[in-house]
């Protein structure tokens, strides 16, 4: 039915990006919420659906294919149909800073897994939707963004996990740009440089106001990538404090 | 006076990405139009001034110091006080293709000269504008954005005048965000990777549609920017249309 | 003893690249050959020995932790003492082209098995020995080498398990050389762009001579990088045939 | 006549990458030692040919197209006939760090003056030499380097003018790769990063022993890059001190 409401699905909920992309999608489009556990959803869900809108939580682990597609199956049957009008991969993993004689090969494959393979599970279950959705008339063009980070254009000292693990999730969206970009679907890596505005990171002291970033702006920045018509796609952009050493 | 308009300058106003950033930025503020000739900012100044808008047009030389001392000067005089809260430099210069050993040495300045000397001497009269409208009580941080284009990125061959001209012009738009981010301005390079839609371009055959890019939707991208809040600048963005090839 | 003749480690010895590497390296040093299948390091250690250098295979999966653990506890035997003065990374993995949803599982971690988990397992293996070796005193500083490629630096349609792959493979090659350099390791990325000229490339044909990259050439860089001093590190370079585009 | 000895011509010969790579080329070829100041390349003429080499010294401005008309007349008469095997450009112009708003015009120009416009006639008038080279039976593909730094990378803060005209010069050399590496010519750009080991900055103090780079390593570097066959050319590497922080 052309009247349903579209979707989008954000998976990597928590209590920072995440939660503000989905509240900011969740203005205009029904919502799955995707992380593996269900705290990090279930206020949300309530939260969006006291607010008017509608939201689902599934609890998902995007580095396991078998786990993507339970939560997957779970979900088309919630969106009996409608069309999903945007994807965010937003799982980062651990960072881990260690010497990287002292990683185990566990530690060491995180970064993958969570970026890499979890990007991969995910996107091979997004890509059929947007494509599926190009076929009606959504607003704007079919879309999936990718949380990435500075670590995605730098491999530092003692961070090789998250570092191979960024630098595989940017070419894998860059791959899956020039692939299904012609196709009309928008992919974009969005390189995330400073520290989030989060309960978690309230200790951290700036000598400057605003020194981190507000994830209401993150998520105003993935909306406004999703409204770019097809003829202006912006496939990568940096996010940064105004304070932050570049 | 608090009350006052605030203006946006843009600076290269043609038929396409110019002419289109300053109807965006005249649906909010007044605006000046610069360019080498009157012709070129003329119909637009009475097509914003018609629309209700406030416009003026001077005829400027980015290249030439004194031609934008003296723009400049007439313009404080006719902003009156009023803060200044974008300027845009849509300058590009002509695009030469030759073969390096045929250019002579003022074809090879003239990249040179529009996207860096212009780039300087722009940058030098809005600066100190867009620093004096922090003390004011804006919407959205003082921006300046440079229109740039894929040759800041890549030195193609027989194309030595216009990528030295744009690599210039990323390198001045990093250095002045580096040093200018910090006091709250926004410096963003915007690489437009592919073909404008205007009337110059028209007989571009393209298989697709939507194959060339809409100038209302980096007019559009351009807004964004201005509009981020300065807990998450956006530096360097790329915008190209979904067929391109990159 | 100071007077045992150093070793050079090459991985993923084939009829191309790590075997000219080898054959290059054996001119100075003791060298070890590791390949999954002996079959593909047993002539060269015949040749290498008929020339009157010393040789050793060892048959290795890289992307197993086991597999090098026991590689590297028989090569210690047969090190017996002396120093590791270059360990060269040439595993590259199977080079997949398919459009993104008709990928598996495994296929798509391929790249990553070979580029990033067998990259982290020789790098934890060889860099104890070449930290070792700072000790004593070499002609050279103790060298690690990755084979790249171009898919390091863009990741195209289609080959987003081989992106993926040599994407991380630069990380840690980065990470490793950020932390690793200080203390006197030289570790070098060399992005190889081009085909390279092996019987399994012969029947690929170019409209100009040398064409393909010789192989005998990518040893003597190596080579060179080797013997930089720790003055002048080289951590990333190009290698292309002059007519490659790029 | 095929027996004169080939030519290389450093541009820009001060005490140090200039000077240790005329010596390097010298050992091989007559070289010809370019400077506005003959102080800069007299001592080096004489010490080498005392050291038996054959060198001319000329004083040139490569910022100015008439300058080096003269400076390649002369050379020619010089070289009367014999091939040019390798060209060095190797001015950098005046390190400015300055707050934006306080540069003048002539400052911001210099960057591009001696990168930009300097390696543009440099250039001109090596190129169509190192074509006429191709016909003769050089050892080694005639090369084009030029002596870049970090600041063709990143613009930072009150770094415009030298960032700028480095950006140039990496784009120059760029284009000059893609148009006439194909031709057989070799064109390479060298990021130099780090503080170069001479009287000037014999009072840089540093934690570690080897925190310079040495001039004469460079210099090796150089001619590696030169001796590499045209199935194999590195059109950019970097160089730095094992401590430098990148």
């Amino acid at each position: 039915m052309s009247s349903q409401k579209a979707w989008a699905i954000v998976a990597g909920v928590g209590p920072g990006t995440g939660a503000s992309v989905a509240r900011r999608f969740a203005k205009e489009y029904s919502v799955a919420l995707l992380a593996r556990n269900p705290s990090n959803y279930e206020p949300l869900v309530k939260e969006i659906e006291s607010a008017g809108g509608k939201a689902v939580g599934i609890s998902t682990d995007c580095a396991d294919g078998k786990s993507v597609k339970n939560a997957f199956d779970q979900l088309k049957k919630e969106m009996g149909g409608a069309p999903l009008a945007a994807a965010i991969y937003n799982v980062g993993g651990r960072f881990i800073r260690k010497p990287f004689l002292e990683l185990n090969e566990e530690e060491f494959e995180s970064g993958w897994e969570a970026n890499g393979r979890g990007g991969f599970h995910f996107s091979q279950a997004v890509l059929p939707l947007l494509l599926e959705a190009l076929k009606g008339s959504l607003e704007h063009p079919p879309t999936l963004i990718f949380t990435s980070a500075t670590a995605a254009m730098k491999g530092s000292a003692n961070c090789s996990s998250f570092a191979t693990g960024k630098f595989a999730m940017r070419a894998l969206a860059q791959s899956l740009a020039r692939e299904f970009g012609p196709k009309g679907i928008h992919v974009s890596h969005a390189i995330i440089d400073g520290v989030i505005d989060i309960e978690r990171t309230k200790h951290y002291q700036f000598d400057h106001p605003d020194a981190k970033i507000k994830p209401e702006a993150i998520a105003d920045s993935y909306w406004y990538l999703h409204t770019q018509p097809r003829t202006c796609f912006t496939n990568e952009l940096d996010i940064r404090p105004y304070i932050e050493k570049w």
